[in-house]
């Protein structure tokens, strides 16, 4: 198949897979959409049903998640839930699927197993792409909960994995000083060597002096006994998928300004989390020379 | 009269001016608060009436802008209009008044012309501080107004004095490609040597491929003719001085998202907003060896 | 005339003016080189006498400075001296003449007061992009002469014009905690809002702490009295022209490693000082629609 | 033992050790210094025997590497070769012994095979914090070898490992516009996401246009056929381990200036390199609690 043959399917999805499909259309493929039945038709974008979709393109794009955990498509833009017949299933059966989260899909539909399903939500270059609209969103909502500048803050920041590092690169490069907790010694090496003030996790008994802390470990580490020892003017963004690392309930009876923040791509940039979508899965492409 | 024995008296303002009382008593400083008469106090801060707050203290604080066009207290958590009475203008003349805009003030109460009234908002460093919060808060509303990240953006800034500065770095660190337009020549060398793009103001004839624009020039470079030279998915915003800079209705018809974005240190940040006055309060009284 | 079709001459100078011979015929433009009789031809480049160079060209360049001060040609390449003869000063005066201190060159020749004299070296942008090379060539310097990294250094910069911002810029992006000292309390709020701590001139008793310091302002600062109280540890660099801002007699007396970094464009880097000369001679050159 | 209480020894070694001899003492340990025997003693260390040295202390520090090719002690500053005696391998078995590359020590003398030895060149913050003088001397000569600035000049950086990782950041942050060659698509997209150009190691088939090329890969890559497709004028320098990537024959036949560059945190910033080395060892001991 040559790449400006490409025939793609976006079935089902947000905002998200709505500028995903502008943004091939863009590029110049054909494109169908299926799933958005809530949505009239705006211009260049062909609305058809599921069925359609599938049966006139060569690659499905599926969101992420592509299901909901009922088994249903994840498709925030149709009037009703939509399950894969098993005619959909066989057809998909003979093209290439993209899903995010593709172990859920397939458990709901074991038909697929044997499906060419490539998940590009577990693609390394998909989580450190992300990583750039999550630090942002996060630093986004950071500034709207507050009544100072990041500039001159003192952040901490728990967790120095791919966000951690993109939320600390770009809450210093505003002007905050910051802090990195990190468990292991060459990450805390690491960090120094960009500027940052470290700490050791096994240290983390006390956040004192902080204007936002930022966890992103999904471990509870800020729990009852922790948030004790946290300034009340402390603004907490917890970005750890659930259950999170921070005892909400707690931070609550402290007078503790807390908030949990996930699924920023989508939320804060669905523009740019379409393109990383698109990027990753044209790499598989290309890697598949599909 | 030394530092640690200041009285201070801060009188009318907004969020901003509460921020600074709360600033200078955590700094060890006496101080009294006038014209809030629709707060009920919050523990630490002594609100009392104008008069009594000017009667005792040495330093009196007005905000920025001190009066009101109409000549009253700029006291939006006041219920009733505040007139400084003579008794008043008496008391200040024997003060140190500080006030934003006091050419406003002396204006309307021309018996203080003779008084020792210092202008903080004409202070450089006062505009340069500002400079942050507002490309800050600029940048904040830009991620607001769109569904992409600032990282990854095209950007462009008209006007590189000191908020254009502020906010072509804040962007470039950001992740953005800055585009800077001004018309010195010596002003767009700087800007080259930071890695920015630039355009001579002269050869503005079109604004192509830009995410996002931000306007920091008093004059109306942003006309119907140049807006209909402009991509309709830019994002506009206006931080020059009324009357700006942008034909909003032009912008409007063209369906071009366009927005103001004036005073924002005190709405984006007051309470960095208030360390700058009192920074700038602080180092005049030093200088003033007062 | 057609910018396509401008003759140059290039005449004397160092090895700036080679590179900026080369950049010329790189960029299409034809170019005469006279001047330099001590270089055998090097394949792309028409050495030729000064008068033949003037004769066949519209624009001349001269290097910075134009003339020694005896007022011959600054000629490093030449074998003999050369003094402009009658002759050529006619000719001069009717082509476009581009000088470095082009008052040192009126002076020596004042026939050419009537001429057509642009003087690069005064343009502001011509100061703007030279602070770059400087600031460079200055942190090439301290590297060499240390041993140890910029990054995690402590340096202290005298001096926030044009070379103080770039040069503060620089190490702070490298990695150093930089101390900017300035007179001016907008010039220290500006570096405040650049991350640097800030002291002002007027409190500089002492230098305590730094690995190293770069002198940019052109007054006796680092004098006996406060080399007596600086680090014989530090590195002292002084950039400011002469007589310079350093008493190297105390210095070394002291112990204290003190070199003076002067003309840094055109020893650290002539090939980037050949294209600011370039760049500032064609917008002179565009401004005049010459 | 309690911290302040260690006593050292520092065997052997260059300059690095030297200054990790100063900046323990400037700590305030106890430390002797063996292996120096050049050295007219300097003040505050106390050279004596490798024997004395090691038989009064409880901590023995050796170099990076611990010995040289033949079984000898790494001693340049030593007039004799050093091999250890049966009396000082048995001393050693009964301390902490720290050691660069301690695989060859041990297997130098196997009796030490049951001793405590620490290898800290082998620590994972090790070799992350060298990376910084490693980056910074590569840039040092890399300022040296051109007549440019490393500002507005186009690099090339071979591998993102640790090397290219700060090595791409400091020359971003110097104004160079980076490209990053990689071979995994996770690395070009955390390259991606801090602004640099990428490219895939298997697509790279000629150096087109970059005014610098530093190599990061132990594996040869610039060969002959990869020279013949790059610039004259650019400057190539090998930062990879022994045999190096660069076929620096054929380089020299094409006119290319090329360069190793080993070992550059001793030799271009020793101090540096000293304050590393001390602060992985007392890392190590805490760990240990020793």
């Amino acid at each position: 198949m040559k790449s400006n043959s490409y025939k793609f399917a976006v079935i089902g999805g947000d905002k998200r897979q709505l500028f995903l499909i502008a943004s091939l259309l863009s590029d110049g493929y054909s494109v169908l959409a299926g799933g958005f039945d809530s949505l009239s038709g705006s211009g260049d974008i062909s609305f058809v049903s599921v069925e359609q979709a599938i049966a006139h393109s060569d690659i499905i794009i599926l969101p992420l998640p592509a299901v909901c955990a009922d088994g249903s498509l994840n498709a925030p833009f149709n009037s009703e839930k939509i399950i894969f017949s098993e005619d959909v299933q066989t057809m998909l059966r003979s093209k290439l699927v993209f899903a995010g989260m593709s172990d859920r899909l397939v458990r709901s539909y074991p038909q697929l197993s044997g499906a060419k399903v490539y998940d590009y939500s577990l693609k390394e270059e998909f989580a450190v792409l992300n990583s750039v609209p999550t630090a942002e969103g996060a630093l986004a909502l950071a500034m709207q909960k507050s009544e100072r500048t990041i500039w001159g803050s003192k952040i901490m920041i728990i967790g120095y994995g791919r966000i951690g590092k993109s939320l600390s690169r770009l809450a210093s490069s505003m002007g905050a000083a910051v802090t990195v907790c990190a468990r292991g010694s060459g990450d805390r090496a690491a960090a120094q060597t960009l500027g940052y003030e470290v700490l050791d996790t096994s240290s983390l008994h006390e956040l004192r002096g902080f204007d936002f802390i930022f966890n992103t470990v999904p471990a509870m580490l800020l729990d009852k006994k922790l948030l004790s020892c946290t300034d009340q003017s402390s603004i907490v963004l917890d970005l750890a998928s659930l259950p999170g690392g921070v005892d909400f309930e707690a931070a609550k009876r402290l007078g503790i300004d807390a908030f949990r923040a996930l699924a920023l791509p989508g939320k804060y940039a669905p523009k740019t989390a379409a393109e990383i979508i698109k990027s990753v899965v044209l790499d598989i492409l290309r890697e598949n020379k599909a």
